[in-house]
């Protein structure tokens, strides 16, 4: 297999999978997925040369992972034994920005503050904000990524408007185009989007981007329970002010993050530790969103807030990036897992109860925070023993499911949740995705460890 | 089959094809499509039934094509010969409206007008407009409904969370449900939706609503030419203003649809004639929404508008629902056949001159309006002749998909460009959708003559 692979790629850019230099990328950031062993790790540089790595893989029996910038945190990007690892950092350029069709055309590994300083450009802006701006898009694409702004802009999914990409047979395939919207047979885009390298590789993206909005607005208000944060969360987004972020922090996360950030916010001691809703405004015109921001204020303490706090800009922008960076505090303060899963936004106060219950039964500490206005409940777990921590694991996920939720909002199934979904999920729909992945994949040629199976 | 369905339904939710009681749901409102010829005309009450009839059907090895309202414009909802046709008429209950998750739970039987108006209720709406509001919501989840204010909001895709649905096994499938994101295995819930009745029938759909916006603004511009429509177009969208209609119309449909609707809008005879964009902004505020309008004004006047003409707020309705009827106005002027191919919005006007090229090389008089927002064009072709017609159809598609674009933006594709998708479509896609059909449906029991085939 070395010798194709270096006829489709160059020498200079295939790696033997257990040379040193190349470990780094052989895991993402997962917190509970061991590296992976690959036989070798290629750089392709262009669409043509991802058709000859893929096909060259498949016909020597091995799988392929594709890697974009390995920030992902559930394993997708962690490579099979004895698979190619095919990273995309190659593959990095912005192609073209057109501003009439609201459009970007990129390649899979560009970074997202790549894609959104080109965007700003012109006036427009990329709002997938999934936590970590060196992201990749095709990272992004494949875990169908969210972050704070998809209370406003909604997900990566609903920015992919086209894409190419190279099957498991090496074929390549085109989807959906610069078009705003489409009703011409099955939705082929959507299918590949968060589907995490295991349908396809994906060589070039369309995403929809968005007017820039200049003016900003942030609101902190501490409520004394996770209830009255979820009550409130269903009337602010219900009140059309549209919020650019809506979060919820527990005290000891919002400490965690203001410790790691180094960031005082002047709060009262015992307000700190109370339950946090983070909300953002943002506008064309600054007059509208401080007009907004008064109104926002009315409605939460008349909902039961403690206090309603309007940051100062520089506070506001620094919570904010803290609160996006709230991965790396728990991974700072030793977290031995991470979930995100999904509830009825009306449900987060109550799966936070179970969820808190159930560290409690297995002696596990139980962090939350999480995008409030999309109920996408972020928690860290410490436990350090492995089988009760797996116990948690099981139990917060079962909660879960239970109050109509569902594994991952936006961090995807990768390793690290395939046997959860496996366990939890509706057992027709996964049979029918069975059905789905093995009709474009029947070899099992695209990381055949990650997500259905 | 027959007393196997009347076990499934009951005795009066049967009757069969030929009988003239039914004659009318034999085909939706396709121009070029004629009615099929069912086996059996079948309601169901509810899902266990809808469950039971797809088993009866698929043991006699009849086929099933789902119906709803029949307003559909592509033939998805005209049975093929022998078909059970399934119609959705009993099942027609907002089953809850949800204001702290922000969703509806409805039947497939729905009509848009009566959830929107249950939304109403609470200060929320649902904001798919496919020009028929008597249409239903299944009918609308298969086709990918869009409509003039998909600009602002989006198409129906955007907006379904969740499904229950039955499989061509008869085997019953959850997916989604009340989550605002999701990144948890491929999202089935995208691939049902748009599959026209051909790889499920919905039997329950939880949607995403949106607060009400009780202000409007409406601005109708007369251009010289539609590239300066589509030019402004760009410059309207990416402005922020973000409109909720920003529609297109030609000459001869703005006078078609105003005779239609006895709509006098005071503007001189040669500015009638001239190439329009209407634009209607919506707000929380009206002082808002009128400021936006004044600056909505200076910048198509700045971008070579006639004139700009704020239109009073009876007027502004009543084109709009004017617009959203074209259809009907068309069909009473004789149009043998309409198109709502999308291209990417900067090639609307390319388009339309190629269009009308192709008109003239076959005698056809090709009349355009459209979502111009969207880049999704409607064409009003006359032609009596099915031949020429056939031709002008065929070159009108043909530099659709040159210039980038797509067979449809929103109506589907049903059985009416089943064969232009298949001619002009990514040949690599089309494989792999079909694919994805027959793993879900090896018999082909699910509307067989439509969609990919």
């Amino acid at each position: 297999m070395f010798s194709q692979l270096v006829e489709a790629v160059g020498a200079e850019h295939v790696v033997a999978g257990d040379d040193p230099s190349v470990a780094d990328l052989c895991a993402d950031e997962a917190l509970g997925v061991p590296p992976g062993k690959p036989a070798y790790v290629v750089c392709p540089g262009d669409r043509d040369e991802v058709v000859a790595v893929v096909r060259t893989a498949r016909a020597a029996g091995a799988s392929v992972t594709a890697r974009g910038a390995g920030t992902g945190l559930s394993g997708a990007a962690t490579p099979d034994d004895g698979a190619v690892l095919v990273v995309f950092a190659r593959m990095d350029r912005v192609l073209e920005i057109d501003p009439v069709d609201g459009v970007a055309v990129v390649q899979p590994g560009v970074a997202l503050e790549v894609l959104d300083a080109a965007a700003g450009e012109h006036g427009l802006t990329y709002p997938v904000h999934p936590g970590e701006q060196s992201a990749s898009l095709g990272g992004t694409v494949a875990t169908n990524a969210g972050g704070m702004r998809a209370v406003r802009y909604g997900v990566t999914r609903a920015h992919v408007l086209g894409l190419e990409a190279v099957l498991a047979d090496g074929s390549l395939v085109r989807t959906g185009g610069r078009l705003a919207k489409l009703s011409t047979g099955y939705d082929l885009t959507q299918l590949l989007v968060g589907s995490e390298g295991t349908l396809a590789l994906v060589t070039e993206v369309v995403v929809r981007l968005h007017p820039a909005l200049p003016a900003r607005g942030t609101v902190l208000a501490p409520f004394s329970s996770a209830e009255e944060v979820t009550a409130a969360v269903g009337r602010v987004v219900g009140a059309g002010l549209a919020p650019t972020v809506c979060e919820y922090l527990d005290g000891p996360t919002m400490r965690a993050i203001c410790t790691n950030a180094g960031l005082s916010l002047g709060l009262p001691e015992e307000l700190l530790d109370a339950d946090h809703l983070l909300v953002e405004l943002a506008g064309r015109r600054q007059e509208r969103v401080d007009e907004d921001a008064e109104e926002l204020a009315d409605v939460l303490s008349a909902l039961g807030a403690s206090e309603v706090f309007d940051l100062p800009a520089g506070a506001a922008r620094r919570l904010v990036e803290a609160r996006e960076k709230a991965f790396w505090a728990v991974k700072a303060a030793g977290a031995d897992e991470i979930v995100d899963l999904v509830v009825p936004r009306s449900a987060m106060a109550a799966f936070l109860a179970r969820a808190r219950a159930a560290g409690d039964a297995h002696d596990a500490r139980v962090l939350g925070c999480g995008h409030a206005g999309d109920g996408n409940v972020h928690l860290a777990v410490f436990q350090p023993d492995p089988e009760r921590l797996a116990q948690t694991l099981h139990d917060v996920f079962a909660a879960g499911i239970a109050l109509g939720g569902a594994v991952s909002g936006e961090h995807g199934v990768g390793r690290a949740k395939a046997h959860h979904l496996a366990e939890l999920g509706d057992p027709v729909a996964l049979d029918v995705l069975r059905r789905v992945r093995a009709a474009l994949d029947p070899e099992g040629t695209l990381n055949p460890g990650c997500s259905i199976r």
